[in-house]
């Protein structure tokens, strides 16, 4: 590829050029320095940007064979009509294992590909650990800077290594009815309570009625005994019934998203930079492990780090590499 | 305390003395670098005693909240019962996060604490990652070579940070009837297939039936794919109906148990030693992250090298010691 002036390269992508946006994505998805050196400076470009758009990032998780994917192509086509714009990445970490079941997934997703105001992505890395992390992150900004909304799918529980909460800032878990393994990870406190939930396969109403009830009486447990997590006090989780082959209930989804987006509009700001602190910390630690994070201090003290660093204007790829820097300086003087 | 011969204290557990187990369990959750190394010593002598027993490891896990501890409780009485020795190890990762939970899980199981032949204990630790890996791994051994049979109970899914598989040489999978989500993790390779499958709360047979059908097609699906794992060939993955509560279906469980220790009799060093290999590598990589292992040549040759120093006759504790040594070393030298 060409080098390329990032400040064109920002423009182009906030006039949500298709092809500057493919471009973007495909230097995220690639390791190598000097492509992460021109994410790096778009991201840069993008930040300095005057008027890029500031789309709504929702995170969509949940266990597999929820309709996940499904729900997102109604999702996006809803949005759509609404005369909004819509780019979506797709986080599967089991097709690494498993194998093939992306392709499975995304053979149930459907879109328009002539549509100029609908973008989507999935994003996979062959190998390392904490590509899929390293490239998430940056793919959400590029898209935010894009479109009106950014849907970020993933895999909720399990291997996952995309913490969808460090990226979005409206979380929603999608189940079925009868999931009860999912009301005990929430109960127990391994799942955070998300900021919307959906009952995904709501098909038939006696279902999903019981269903939506069951849910209502796990947040309550959760948020009785303080498994709330990140969860902001003053927000009340709530639960929609969505039949996504069926279509029905995706008006109040969109509902609870403008709702729940105009409920953080205050906070964003802190709300994203606490998201980038986390993010920074779940990458380095991924990276060079507990010995990491206790020769630099300890986990508290590189949070408190990490957020001084990224008020003071460092973005987050920068300050891990800054961070990674500090530790192999400090391993070296150390014999 | 005082210092101690490592080969009386081996002599101690060996001989299933209660008051020799708990102490050796005080120093495998104790990190503090003498206490490691008195359990590498205890371990070795345990290692080099001709007649140690040979206790059968049972991981037992599963979702929060499908009965794992009144079923742990139910299955050592039963195994009491039939004259053999049983020690527990409990697991609860989410006591950490949520808090107050394993207080509530190990008031859910009753033991008789005058029986000398049954030992239970819940691991914990406050802080470090990783450090839950290292307990649990001595813990067994110790437990191995003072009891008949080894309960590991776990979390199975979410940020458990104990994988069962490194530790056990049968694992059972309990979940309850209706467990969608888990038949999702199995079909899509997220979690592996387990040696036995238990369906507890088994109390209307109607229900319990159809989950075992359920489970049988989701087993067939996730080895037709191919997600199987380590899982072995030519085991079939027994599907067991229990209720803890009511006390059926525990027979059934043991003869499955009994079924596949005899399975793998033949196999159970290789096994054992594939487990050890695993667990190094786990552990060094969340001591030292995704940068450790590829400074050490990579997933593959540090499997490699792994197997090779654990089949000279290293223990998994030292080796780990020995590799991060390396990695450190190697930082200093390369600036």
């Amino acid at each position: 590829m060409p080098p390329s002036d990032p400040n064109e390269d920002a423009q182009h992508v906030m006039s949500s050029d298709k092809a500057a946006v493919s471009r973007a994505l495909n230097l995220v998805e690639d390791r190598r320095l000097e492509s992460q050196a021109r994410v790096a400076a778009l991201l840069a470009a993008l930040k300095d940007a005057p008027k890029a758009a500031d789309g709504h990032r929702v995170g969509l998780t949940g266990p597999p064979g929820v309709g996940k994917s499904t729900l997102t192509s109604v999702l996006a086509r809803s949005v759509r009509r609404r005369g909004l714009t819509v780019g979506v990445v797709a986080v599967d970490p089991s097709s690494i294992r498993s194998g093939g079941s992306l392709l499975g997934d995304r053979a149930r997703m459907s879109f328009d590909p002539t549509d100029a105001g609908l973008f989507v992505r999935s994003l996979a890395t062959a190998g390392e650990v904490g590509g899929l992390a390293y490239a998430v992150n940056s793919a959400v900004r590029v898209l935010a800077a894009a479109y009106d909304m950014v849907v970020i799918e993933t895999t909720g529980v399990g291997q996952s290594e995309v913490d969808v909460v460090d990226v979005a800032d409206t979380v929603v878990l999608v189940i079925q009815p009868g999931s009860g393994d999912v009301l005990q990870f929430l109960k127990a406190g391994i799942m955070e309570i998300p900021d919307i939930l959906v009952v995904n396969k709501a098909d038939q109403e006696e279902l999903a009625r019981r269903a939506v009830a069951d849910l209502q009486g796990a947040i309550q447990t959760a948020q009785a005994v303080g498994a709330a997590g990140g969860q902001d006090a003053d927000w009340q989780t709530p639960i929609v019934a969505t039949s996504a082959t069926q279509g029905t209930g995706i008006d109040a989804l969109i509902a609870a998203l403008e709702q729940h987006r105009k409920h953080i509009q205050s906070s964003l700001a802190a709300r994203r930079r606490q998201g980038e602190v986390r993010w920074v910390l779940d990458l380095f630690s991924r990276k060079h492990g507990e010995h990491g994070v206790s020769t630099l201090g300890g986990p508290d003290r590189l949070e408190a780090l990490a957020k001084r660093e990224l008020d003071g204007g460092q973005t987050p790829l920068a300050l891990c590499e800054q961070l990674s820097r500090g530790y192999v300086a400090a391993l070296g003087k150390t014999p």
